[in-house]
């Protein structure tokens, strides 16, 4: 049975139970889900008609650690209606279970008010920790880490750091990653819970401990975050400000959640979608219509080029109406080119495959390798050249498919550097903006070597 | 500095201290760096002319463990060219250092003659051990796990297991979750270290273990694997063969590769490019002509139809040439409008956030999603139409851009569905596929509704 069938099945035994108010079944059947699992349920729960009262019935059954635990894997939208019909007494203590990083987000999601009576309640420790945590700018370091990690001072041996570790073990995030700082608070080195195990309980942590820790400050982007974390095979890294000062830690799986939103925000963009909030199935329409429309709509005026370009040409057209004929293969053809050749180079940039300094090199290659796939397209479209019009439109059409394949895989490759030298995200050189700027290109190519060929 | 710059830095220092012979300079570069950078700059040096000699050279330097420890991070064809150079005896001290899902790996790279005389040369067990390893079909969880895990007997005290971690510590690739097995070798439990160090140390194991145990087949997908360990913030997820026994492990970091190289080739194949062995700037030029050009030609051919409809209305065109200025810009926009369509639904089933039982829902969203960007899209084209020429090819214009920006869009989302419905991956609904079907049908509703206006 699949993962999905099972939810399925799940989602509508919970369901059931709910409707007959069946208190016993209900409290047998939720602590065997996983908070993932109940999340996912969840969020498909609420979506129905009348289903944000089951949602909220649901979540009142669940023990505050677990409705805390559930909470983090739900959208902001959904936390939000959840906390909107809940008294700030009873929040705290849910808001308390949760994940420090998940705690922020979540109240960054409040309105003014509601923070302002949160923050009231709570004991001033806590209040400084939140607001620092909630601070930090979207999409840096400082936003994904938490501030449950385990830190010791420099100075002890392992027998004590052990012994510190074991306190700490209920609240961090990770007990499997230990970092060392000294009395102001910076960060000198780290050891794995590993390293502590087979160590000699009385040696020294500083004489065991990495001196060179791989770190992110807590402005780094969390691209960088994620990427440094795949690269370096790390539990967690830690996060450090202005001061060299610790602040936090991104933990594996954080940062691989990090990489894959990267992933499909890249992949939108690639096909000019703006980043969405949430799954596709579930973003609100008007979100999708937004996100779409804006590169829809100026590619548009874009493809007036093309346009443009078919009416300079009008009377040779007017006299070779078969040239219409290979319009659309050609420019197609040049299009689908390019786009490869971009999307390569973007995914390469993205995974730190490529980097500026590579250019020359990615040039030549891309000559060889768009050359060698013009010349095989033409041969293919030559014989359908003869067919239609002859031997002139043939030689016209195959010449065009190079010259167009060529330029337009030396475009595709080149944009994203274009951009990300102009400080543009590489990754707005998507398909369609490409595939445009070939048509365009295309059409005067394919013209004017019509022009010149056949008047000739 | 960033990453890349200190790279260029230490490569060039390296390089120097190479050139110079200056051996006691590279005993102390060499160490600190990390076994990841040493492989990227390694890599980087063999690519260079004359560059294997110092690559070999530079190999020689490492101490056994780390040798082993950098070649996991190095191509398939540089560790192959390494190992060519390195007698059977010493080849298999360094093996032995491998992890054992990194020597799998290797193992299956040589060629007959070289593996059988590496397993006559390896104890009983030893031998078993890598045959089995290397047995697994690439891209399952068989192939990627690692049988370096720490698993105890149902039955021992907490403080029996902690010794039993501390004996496995050196060897294992994860000991922070510790997996329970029945004297069958079945997998009956798991629980974290973290569990076992704040537990009681005469408490009973098998009283602090999960029995739910998320685990996954041997046969199970590597996409999969990467899916579950992402899904329930795993740091390792056990993997059991048909007899339910416990066989190995898979990791986070190995997961988090899998689900970058996922990403990776599902973009490649958004733009209709096989999967690449390696980098877009390293793999052979070649490779990346063969993985470009079946579907080029393939849709230069389909583009045929395009050209087709074109010749079924050549005398529409011929009396109206004015339509074939809005062409490149009709069929355009529905291939944009198709291809975000595409993207949205092919992205959304590869992160599991749309499933096949979401058809209908989908298919209403883009409904109207769709429909409004034709309308706005065809609003902004109507003036432009009316300039060109006149109400009468607005209108057909207008009302060709809505056909064809709905009819695209629908088909972009539906044939991800109808792929997988036939069994084929949805990423194969291409971009380019999309576009070249929606270029066809669009001069088909473009020219018909031409004709229809125009001559009625």
């Amino acid at each position: 049975m699949s993962l999905n069938e099972t939810l399925t099945e799940q989602k509508s035994v919970l369901l059931a139970a709910l409707a007959q108010d069946d208190a016993e079944r209900l409290d047998a059947l939720l602590p065997e889900l996983r908070a993932a699992d109940i999340g996912e349920i969840l969020e498909d729960i609420a979506e129905q008609e009348e289903g944000l009262a089951c949602f909220q019935a649901l979540m009142e059954r669940l023990p505050i650690e677990r409705r805390a635990n559930v909470l983090g894997y739900l959208p902001g939208e959904l936390q939000l209606a959840w906390a909107a019909e809940i008294a700030d007494e009873a929040l705290l203590l849910v808001l308390e279970e949760m994940s420090s990083d998940e705690r922020a987000d979540l109240f960054n999601l409040f309105d003014e008010d509601r923070r302002e009576a949160l923050l009231r309640r709570m004991a001033r420790q806590e209040r400084e920790e939140l607001k620092r945590l909630a601070s930090y700018e979207e999409g840096t370091a400082g936003a994904i880490m938490t501030s449950d990690y385990v830190a010791i001072p420099s100075g002890m041996t392992v027998s004590q750091a052990m012994m510190r570790v074991r306190q700490t073990a209920p609240d961090a995030e990770t007990v499997y990653q230990i970092y060392v700082v000294d009395p102001e608070g910076r960060l000198v080195g780290t050891l794995s819970l590993r390293q502590l195990m087979v160590a000699r309980p009385g040696a020294r942590v500083d004489d065991l401990m990495i001196k060179d820790v791989i770190g992110v400050a807590v402005d780094e982007e969390q691209e960088e975050v994620a990427r440094l974390v795949a690269r370096y095979d790390l539990l967690a890294i830690p996060v450090i400000d202005a001061e060299e000062r610790l602040v936090g830690i991104v933990t594996h799986d954080d940062a691989m959640d990090v990489a894959e939103s990267e992933a499909t925000e890249d992949i939108h963009k690639g096909m000019s979608i703006g980043a969405l909030e949430d799954g596709v199935s579930r973003v609100p329409l008007w979100s999708l219509y937004r996100k779409r429309v804006f590169w829809l709509v100026l590619l548009v005026f874009a493809n007036l080029f093309s346009g443009a370009g078919i009416a300079y040409f009008e009377e040779t057209i007017a006299a070779q109406v078969a040239l219409v004929f290979f319009l659309p293969l050609l420019i197609g053809s040049g299009g689908n080119a390019g786009a490869q050749a971009a999307t390569l180079t973007v995914r390469g940039m993205a995974t730190g495959d490529v980097g500026v300094k590579d250019w020359g090199k990615l040039l030549g290659r891309e000559l060889l390798v768009a050359g060698s796939l013009g010349l095989t397209m033409a041969v293919a479209v030559t014989p359908i050249g003869i067919m239609r019009g002859g031997e002139t439109v043939a030689l016209v059409v195959a010449f065009s498919m190079v010259t167009i394949v060529l330029f337009g895989s030396l475009l595709g490759m080149c944009l994203p550097f274009v951009l990300n030298r102009i400080g543009w995200d590489p990754a707005t050189a998507s398909a369609p903006l490409v595939t445009t700027l070939i048509d365009a290109s295309g059409v005067l190519i394919y013209f004017s070597i019509a022009t010149a060929l056949l008047t000739g």
